[in-house]
């Protein structure tokens, strides 16, 4: 059977269209697909962003949903377009890392978009979100097998963005923010196994945060929290409140783990 | 019948996929249901935007529809989630005020959501519109009833924000901006009931409005006017601009009805 | 055969509602019809802005599409409302040039929205796009003709915009800098056909570019590129960074294409 489901993340925002053009494409070759809007205004270029934004979804969809995910800098240089199959559902972007989170953690198969059959017949240089990956998200609503599209990618040929990982410090571990979000929660690298058992303090740009909360609500306003949040991994805010604004912390705030 | 239909207002935004992961919990439980993308940047924690934005469109949407609103500063803490029937559709969401200008003119029924048959097996404390709301949208889709989420809740139980409504001054009415529309239009709490007999004068920040317009088109460019906006209650706006940027008045401006 | 695809562009935004106003009325009249979002965040007003996007997605939509077009800063007042059929797809919206560039280049036939059998009972002086244009889209979706809403406006009465058209300079042809998108590549108005035989540089503000590129990549960092856009116009851009942002260019840039 095939895919009834296309969910869209990209860069492109609501303001130039770029966005409609995209699903005009696939209505026109599956009129009969279901189209749904994750994510348009991720910040323009960043891969990371849209890699996190992919992560945090991906397990939510069903299967059979296909993931059209362009944040696209490098369109219409060297870098290929794919199409991944990994747990019964697809990726379709950039191979430019943008996959990372959802592909380290599980068993995949990568192909390279190169069948020009299944693209739009002009190509332009400037928006293969248009011309090439909508019309593959379409045919692979319609059935089309990912094999289809071009020869099979070697998982050490693809690329993947850098893992910022915790390190180990003489005091403790160190992770960092990787990402802050609308409300101003910032989202650390930091994951339950990350952490030491036994007690320990959190420490960011001098703050002492002594206890792990269970929601937003628990802390004083005001105050610097952390939490285990949506994503899985610890994060910092405050109550009703965006702490990246209050105390100008953002990506690259390093966050350390030590003994009290 | 089941509802087919769920409407979407949440101060989620649209860079960060929470808008997705909520879709994708929806879509894996009905996929047939259609879902509407209404609003999606109130501003962060605003419950008195979300309130008024479900407010202007409530009456719009067919029987069935099921509005999922999510503004939700209160996350994780006491504050209940709730199912309400109204005028035969349905509203979900947390028990903050959301519901407020919907409520407080119909009949319903509420229910609080306690039935965890119906929820994602994992509940964080920091997204129930993922993890909560979405499903029980989701499911009454399907057919599932108010009653089967939990049990009933009292109109007197339930948090309502404080109707900020015009008050009498010696010199006659004296309302104030409640709302800002991306246009920089102000709306203000006044209704047709409220204004006097006879002849008046509006008077606001020391401006003084001789008539109210029908359109927004028969101002002199720059100049104030005052109409009886698209909500239903007067607006104050100028043509062809933002009144907001031009005057600096905002919410809470005060706004004086009185004899000329 | 009815339509069953209606493409929204507009400037509501997606804090206040207004986009779930329309969509409520669609779906009250057709619950069978397929709402897709283009564009929401063109700047208020604008309606240069809306038009360019109109033009940039029409030819992706397949046939029977109702574009629903709606930037409209007259609301209410003299201008007209309009249903035009035009390659087999409709568009609806106000008569104040929105729909230029798609009519300038195709043959179409526009009638006056008049009959009020098919809009909202009342009909506010604000909110056209709720009351007016809304329940047009969604009778045209169910199969209306476009001559059931009013009687044929000729060509000639039509509102367009100016077309801003490169000059002819003593030294050369002058085009200028018509759209900025949200990536801050510079959208021009010159197309392949303007631009001369032989050997020629492009000079913007002082700044010598000497070839066009194919793509975004071939430039290096911080280099002023031109290329051929995704919309078939000359666009002056910057590797991975906003061209916009950093040399402060913006629309009315002018742009003179002369002999080295």
């Amino acid at each position: 059977m095939a895919a009834t489901l296309i969910a869209l993340i990209t860069d492109f925002g609501w303001r130039d269209g770029y966005v409609g053009a995209v699903k005009g494409v696939i209505m026109t070759l599956n009129p009969e697909v279901k189209i749904l809007d994750v994510a348009h205004e991720i910040p323009s270029h960043d891969i990371l962003a849209g890699a996190l934004v992919l992560e945090g979804v991906f397990d939510y969809f069903p299967p059979k949903t296909v993931f059209l995910t362009v944040v696209d800098p490098g369109v219409g240089g060297k870098r290929r377009g794919i199409v991944v199959e990994v747990e019964g559902k697809y990726l379709v972007g950039p191979d430019n890392g943008l996959f990372t989170f959802v592909l380290k953690r599980k068993s995949f198969k990568a192909y390279e978009i190169r069948n020009r059959d299944y693209l739009l017949p002009e190509i332009s240089a400037t928006f293969h979100g248009r011309d090439v990956f909508a019309p593959v998200a379409a045919h692979l609503s319609l059935g089309v097998k990912p094999e289809q599209f071009g020869p099979i990618v070697e998982s050490a040929e693809l690329a993947f963005l850098p893992l910022i990982e915790p390190i180990q410090t003489p005091e403790g571990i160190q992770g960092e923010v990787i990402y802050v979000d609308r409300f101003g929660n910032l989202i650390t690298n930091l994951k339950p196994m990350d952490l030491p058992q036994g007690s320990f303090i959190i420490e960011v740009e001098g703050e002492i945060i002594r206890e792990i909360k269970s929601t937003y609500e628990e802390g004083e306003f005001g105050e610097v929290i952390a939490l285990w949040g949506s994503h899985g991994r610890l994060e910092l805010a405050t109550k009703r409140g965006s702490l990246a604004s209050k105390k100008g912390w953002g990506i690259g705030t390093k966050v350390k783990i030590r003994k009290p």
